[in-house]
């Protein structure tokens, strides 16, 4: 921690400072500069932290060294970590994953259909919501255990896994029950008791980023999950607030290489949430991918006039189908598979 | 709602956007121009939105024309609303309410202290967090019941009101039985379990505006907890996640004149955590107040430096004192008390 | 400046850093931490500004200690400065300057008359573009030069001081003989060549805000101008690019204090361009005054409806001196005049 | 354009807004609805955009149908443009060029060097900053005139084409004889005089997004060039200001799909100063081809640590060598070369 001190800061102000620091056991050093004057503190930033220095007479700022998340960080695991979703199936390795279905749930025939269609096309994960976050008190909110109980039929017949977004901390047993990945929504990134509670299990935790989070604190709510015992936490980018308008968010591609300079998390991106816009799925899955993504979450309809949410961001199965052709190339070009 | 056909709309295009829509129970005209034809379908907006309808073939854009929320709109109910929050104390009527007190509760004793100054200096209500959203995992996470507990001795004591933050469904009998004012953080704007919750009460919520949600957005979850049927909704803004890095987020004045075009419901401003700087509360206080304000909620804390979170922010309470001074001039200004 | 290491970084990229920083004259100090080590150079910030640090192998981040900017900032200058802007005004102190008038001139007679009733509604400069920033290559582009003296029309018949943009360089002699303060727009705040062009005067610049600036940036334009040697530089707050959607901009209030705390220089707040909407200018400009601003920008249109620019954002004079009204009192409730 | 009026429009409103639009020359319609009605006019939505009808009274909000550019827009030209900087080499076919050099030029033995050896990977154009825009008016602010001279030498030993940037209208002669490429900075993107002056030529123009520039502004400013008979606009990403903060920008990869669907224009990307990071150049330049890049523009150093500007973000020429080795890989599969 670097205390940058006032250029009129008194004596007694900075007195008052190094004693605060000493009584919690550190060892401030002071350095007298012309025009500013500055009292480093290494190590045990976290102390430190409790203070709140910026609010002490004589101090202009304070400015952290140490990354704030441990568990999460390169520091503490420089190797990528490779999270075993089941099936033999793991996030993090070389293989590419790719998780798609629709966005809700919304009958049995239809998320079977897709099931062997996405399947068929090289997807290993289903994914589908039974509780939909929406914006709006008289939009359709999922079937809820209805539709978990109609992806694990599908489950059941193509051997695909599942990924289904817990909302509600009472829904917990449900989700552990059903699903084989538990999503945390982008709503929910900063919901720290659903992420302490998800952290109290083993199941692998596919956590998204807010939409006005920035990767530090992505990186700590993954720490929040991470720090409760869980280590099989799978990032996932779907998408920043920005003043750009034609997108409905502004998926951002550089949190791939960002986080694999930081962390030895798995990250995997939504470019279906992240645009709003199925036109462009194709062309930002391969921007994923190419840029270093573990894995891309898709919604996939098949029929998306007809699908209860987000319908505009879905692709067809045959579009899919193709798509998926072209991110085996990129895939290859890059030295992974898919 | 207004839907832009493509330039290169096919005949079967439209017809079959027009039959989906009439299939609806709605009625369309479709108004042919020279550089694009638009179909315009008038009513029962909430019933279109169910199509997503940007993914059909011909179709460029759509212009929804109506607002989304309706019980939190001023076409619904054109007269402010006044929330009574006891003690014959109303919110959204001529008198501004103050809310002060220390970001998390500490200790009682020094809780009852802050509770009697900022009483004497013209606050209602006593803020103070049990539970504590925090970025970190290792930081101070409030402690509960027992907060809550001093609290309600605080109250005991002086009178005062209370408000007090719910961020997980499980506590909502707690914070029923002591809060007078149920807070829902800024984190949690889109929990929309917690909102169906506190909306199936009658007690007053005061709902936080999130970082990165836009004023429809805030209004739209206002209408989660107006739409379950608890009226007792107050706006509180409390600064949005901008590139501007000298304040800790941008406490967006500009809603409160425009929360005042839209909506009946009170609005809150915090300039504490809006701007995250102590220096500049009452600045900004003034400000929230000269702009049309209901209410502030202010950090106060009896000694910052030893303050377990946020005190960089935090007023001690002779500044708080000298600043209700300032406020009452600004209220008298503007034709209202505090 | 301290430059921390990264946790790996070796003996030999430590000593090349340090060899580094001496070669430039400078004393570094290496403190070596359990987590991290970190190098601190005191002083003479500027110099090790020109080695791009960050590129180096084995450093992990260097966080500067001193602003970069010194002219502008209150280290330089505690008091406040005081910009003369002719006829015995001063922008800066007490007393608050309203500047008013359309946004693009049109006519000669329309000018007048507005600078006419602004006047007698206490405004003391008229503003009015004669070049004008237009998103579009179709819509109009100001009179140019017969705008300007349609406006030294209107001070010669009103005794009004003027103020219009220059956005071309070629066209600084042409501003120099009508205004009496040149306007730096938002667009062109990064435009350093026009910016050292009006620093090499002494007339005073008012030089608004980037609409993606920070205040440390929007002080560092400051300070092109103060550095060629033109201290007459007054600050102006017009709002910055957010993901609200409500206002064009987000009018951010905030800046006043902040530049308080950083500047001696005065700033004034348009709140006009700010929010795009003239229902929220009369609320905006009492919180801009609440909050501290040494002035106002603000447009008003005779007939906003036949504006050939910008007209959704203007106000009738009657508005306007009804608004002004208002503005007196707050201003009196903050101890100062208008 | 779509009127929506207030619910409260009277008849006499309704009626004077149908008049101002047919004293245009326009046909309005109207639409009425239970809980609003519209008005309609179809084309000539540039005559309409000269009234603020927003400001009217009775009326709620416009909004716009057609796009406000044309000549930049896929309705005008379907077919992607191919804009030919000479040598027989074209941006915007099926080749990818590459653009690479330092910031700023600094010396003529080191530019030829890099020139050499950036070709000799294949790049087929010189990029080198002779007038450089700096945040601070202290720091290195580019070589002038003696900087394209040697710019013009190195052309001269290796026939690598040059791109240079135009900050100073004044310059404009000087960059047309030494430049095959005119680059309108992201600071000047809405320098509207420039605009119009490169617009006056044939030279090619790499036009940079502004930081906080929609992409339908980005088009607006093309269209500037576009309008005055200038045909030759090479759009270029390169990053927009958000909160996000490990970058210094975020490179937005979303506007390559974007302007692919909008834009007959070729779009390159700037990966180096859009994220400011070297280390992420080379998968953020995979994601831009990926995703339908154009081009790349790169900064190359051959001795980053003494580099006079941006030497963070810059590669050394055997890093970018690398670089295009994979490049070439992600470039086939998706159909291209580069």
């Amino acid at each position: 921690m670097i205390i940058v001190l006032k250029k009129d800061a008194t004596r007694e102000q900075v007195e008052h400072i190094m004693e605060k620091v000493e009584s919690l056991g550190l060892k401030p050093w002071l350095s007298e500069g012309v025009e500013r004057s500055i009292i480093g503190v290494i190590g045990e930033e976290d102390m430190l932290r409790a203070l709140p220095l910026e609010g002490f007479p004589g101090i202009e700022k304070v400015m952290p060294i140490l990354k704030p998340y441990k568990l999460a960080s390169k520091d503490f695991k420089p190797d990528p970590s490779e999270i075993d979703i089941g099936g033999g199936i793991k996030v993090g390795g070389n293989r590419i994953i790719v998780m798609a279905g629709p966005c809700s749930v919304e009958d049995e025939e239809s998320l079977i259909d897709i099931a062997k269609k996405v399947k068929a096309s090289g997807a290993s994960v289903l994914r589908g919501g039974a509780f939909k976050p929406r914006t709006s008190p008289y939009s359709f909110q999922g079937l809820g255990e209805e539709g978990l109980r109609y992806m694990a039929e599908a489950k059941e017949r193509t051997d695909i896994l599942l990924v289904s977004e817990l909302m509600d901390v009472r829904n917990l047993d449900l989700l552990m029950r059903y699903a084989d990945i538990i999503q945390i929504g982008a709503r929910n990134m900063q919901n720290y008791d659903l992420l302490r509670e998800v952290g109290k299990s083993d199941k692998p935790i596919l956590l998204k980023r807010g939409m006005a989070n920035t990767i530090k604190e992505f990186l700590m709510s993954a720490e929040y999950v991470l720090s409760e015992g869980n280590p099989n936490v799978i990032l996932c980018e779907r998408g920043i607030r920005t003043f750009e308008d034609y997108t409905r968010f502004t998926l951002d591609i550089n949190a791939v290489p960002a986080i694999k300079e930081l962390s030895h998390l798995p990250i995997v991106v939504d470019p279906s949430h992240g645009t709003g816009r199925w036109s462009m799925v194709s062309a930002m899955s391969r921007a994923a991918i190419a840029a270093g993504a573990d894995g891309l979450i898709i919604e996939v309809h098949n029929n998306p006039e007809e699908a209860l949410s987000d319908g505009d961001q879905s692709l067809l199965p045959e579009k899919f189908e193709m798509m998926m052709g072209g991110l085996r190339k990129v895939a290859e070009a890059v030295g992974r598979t898919i």
